[in-house]
């Protein structure tokens, strides 16, 4: 966990506002959740590894000293969420009755995970949702694609790439390569670790599952073939690798390609894009951009999470922008226009106050200071303080303002 | 705690993007500290009974079977901060280096503190603070007091009233009294009660102090004699009732009592004004408006906080905002303008999203919407959620767009 500085917290506040603002044009409208969830709710098994690392909290009115053989989780009630997606299957639950169909969530806060300290990993950290809940069609996901793509543009973040998968896709490769359906989550585990371990790494772990050699080649073989494909042949191509597909999954895979292609974008089909969490149950994606080697973004379809609380299936679709890693890609461009007014002593509070409020009038960004040792040190302070320009305050009033070279 | 719908969110979106909009003029830069901190420094003893009501979060790797005769305190090494004024000490003294002189912080974010659940009362609430460091004069009180105002007026509150007192001043009336220094923290907490227990209430518990009757009638007239003065007489009456009052604290109430003038407001000296927390050092203040039965806004100057882990004075005042306070003051009264697109069945979800995008081109917030059930019935849902206008989007195209009249 860290403190934000000054330059910090202004690069987030104009990161934020740029990708809100787009959002919102899309319909997306703010919720928030408590960030204290209850223990049984973090623990339930939708967070996979997160749930190892929940801050957990103590019940209040314990006595001082423990009774010998207390179990230590009888001792919680609550724990810092380590997602916003978790607090969002809750939060529809409860307040669905007042919430639109589809229903387009925005969420942006922090989020906590009691990692061991590593460079780029923070325990507290921000991360910016969108979730579209109760449209059953390739509308969420197309769209949600879309005004991720639109947001990261806002910033700056034009060169990304799109890559798409399915999770019905998977299974089916998993179950066209010998692995029983109740053990695919198993072999989405392995693909998954692609990245990692390389495909030699990916050919052991395939065959520690069970599969025998020739199940081995007859997968990666599959997965080869579809690879780069264009989007004209995306359709023919998996009909044929996998007849066993259903129908509606290659026109789901279609109509999301049309999206893609009308936006004029980078994508690509990746039939090795798994993705951690075991709620997906549809199409996946993530985005990727030059200067990062992981992705930027990512989400998918969970049809089944969202209605657990409420004993029915609720269509949903997420996108997640990963904003920690974007805010470092985009280091601290944000500089702010402000003027000091380097007060000499004896001049009146009140007057003061009243030269700085004449020179506010147009919407700019004053600051009262007092002059204080060498002119010239207490200017470079200024400048490196961000001012851009100063003028002195005398008992006989202000003197002409001028700029501070930078 | 409870979950903000989106209308909730908006408001306080707008609530803090106008505030934070006048203070950033007036040059605060927001910072922000981690949640959770060492909860050796959160029961440091400055958080008066804030310290009580701390959520405790449990250490990692903890044996999940408790041992005989173990504390619970020793389980605990983080708490959840329940102010924005103990972490900005903490963040001071880290961060000074690259901080200018004087720092005017701004800070916007949630607290927690374990009440009893009570109407109007969160677990989980936000506080508005901006503080200046650095500044020992009065321009920093002044300063705040107009910023603040200014930020109230921007969301609407234009009829507020500040009270003004000064700890000194309270001090000196408390040693007057007869009230030894060393227990005019006790004077102060009696005479803070008075909303609460009454003239009545306050007389019998200065009793309890040790006062006699004479020495409490001594203090309640001095008191009585020193309300509702007016600018002019303000330095003279308080100089006549307490001749032993340090001059520079008369100077301070005139420099402030000029601001307020200055700004053609309505203000008053109160010295029954006490404000709850030790830490205060000099002048004090609060703001309250015609709809709100307590303050909506306080603070003061506390000199010995910030420097408390530097080992030496830093010169500190700061302001609070009751944002959950202003935000119930001001209702709901936040509204969109949304279009909605109502997609025909069959129509190709590349093609509904494209008819949307263009939709957007001159900012308006549009939402793609697949038609269901009676339009009738559909249209009452699309203006019951916020929508302003419609259209219908069919497989020839989109027809002309109707206000949706509410």
């Amino acid at each position: 966990m860290r403190d934000l500085l000054p330059d910090d917290a202004a690069t987030r506040d104009h990161v934020l506002s740029a990708i809100t603002g787009v959002y919102r044009q899309f319909g997306y409208q703010r919720i928030e959740t408590p960030a204290l969830e209850d223990i049984a709710r973090l623990r339930s098994g939708e967070g996979a590894d997160n749930e190892k690392l929940i801050y957990e909290v103590l019940r209040r009115g314990l006595p001082p000293v423990i009774e010998e053989g207390t179990e230590l989780a009888s001792l919680v009630d609550l724990g810092l969420r380590y997602d916003l997606t978790v607090p969002l299957t809750r939060f529809y639950a409860n307040n669905q009755a007042q919430l639109p169909t589809p229903f387009r969530s925005l969420q942006v806060g922090p989020v906590w995970r009691a990692e061991r300290p590593q460079k780029g990993r923070y325990r507290q950290f921000y991360q910016c949702d969108i979730d579209m809940i109760g449209e059953p069609s390739v509308l969420a996901e197309g769209e949600l694609i879309e005004a991720t793509v639109a947001a990261l543009s806002a910033i700056g973040l034009d060169e990304v790439t799109v890559r798409l998968s399915d999770r019905r896709f998977l299974s089916e490769l998993a179950a066209a390569a010998g692995i029983p359906a109740e053990n695919s989550a198993g072999f989405f585990v392995v693909l998954d670790k692609l990245d990692k371990i390389g495909w030699d790494g990916v050919r052991t772990e395939l065959a520690g599952l069970g599969l025998t050699p020739g199940q081995v080649d007859a997968a990666t073989e599959r997965i080869a073939a579809l690879t780069d494909l264009t989007s004209a042949k995306l359709a023919d191509v998996v009909t044929d690798a996998l007849p066993g597909l259903r129908p509606e999954v290659i026109e789901d895979l279609a109509a999301t390609a049309a999206v893609l292609d009308g936006l004029g974008m980078s994508w690509a089909f990746d039939p090795t894009l798994v993705r951690g969490m075991g709620y997906y149950t549809g199409q996946i994606f993530e985005i990727s951009s030059p200067g990062s080697a992981s992705s930027i973004a990512g989400g998918g379809r969970y049809d089944n999470l969202i209605g657990r609380w409420l004993g029915r299936g609720v269509p949903a679709c997420g996108f997640s922008i990963g904003f920690e890693r974007i805010v470092d890609l985009l280091g601290n461009p944000v500089s702010r226009e402000a003027l000091a007014v380097l007060t000499e002593p004896g001049v009146a509070v009140a007057d003061a106050l009243a030269v700085a409020r004449e020179l506010r009038q147009g919407g700019r960004v004053v600051e009262v200071i007092g002059r204080s040792g060498k002119l010239g040190n207490q200017l470079k302070r200024l400048e490196a303080a961000g001012f851009t320009a100063w003028l002195s305050l005398r008992e006989d009033g202000p003197v002409e303002e001028r700029p501070l070279h930078t």
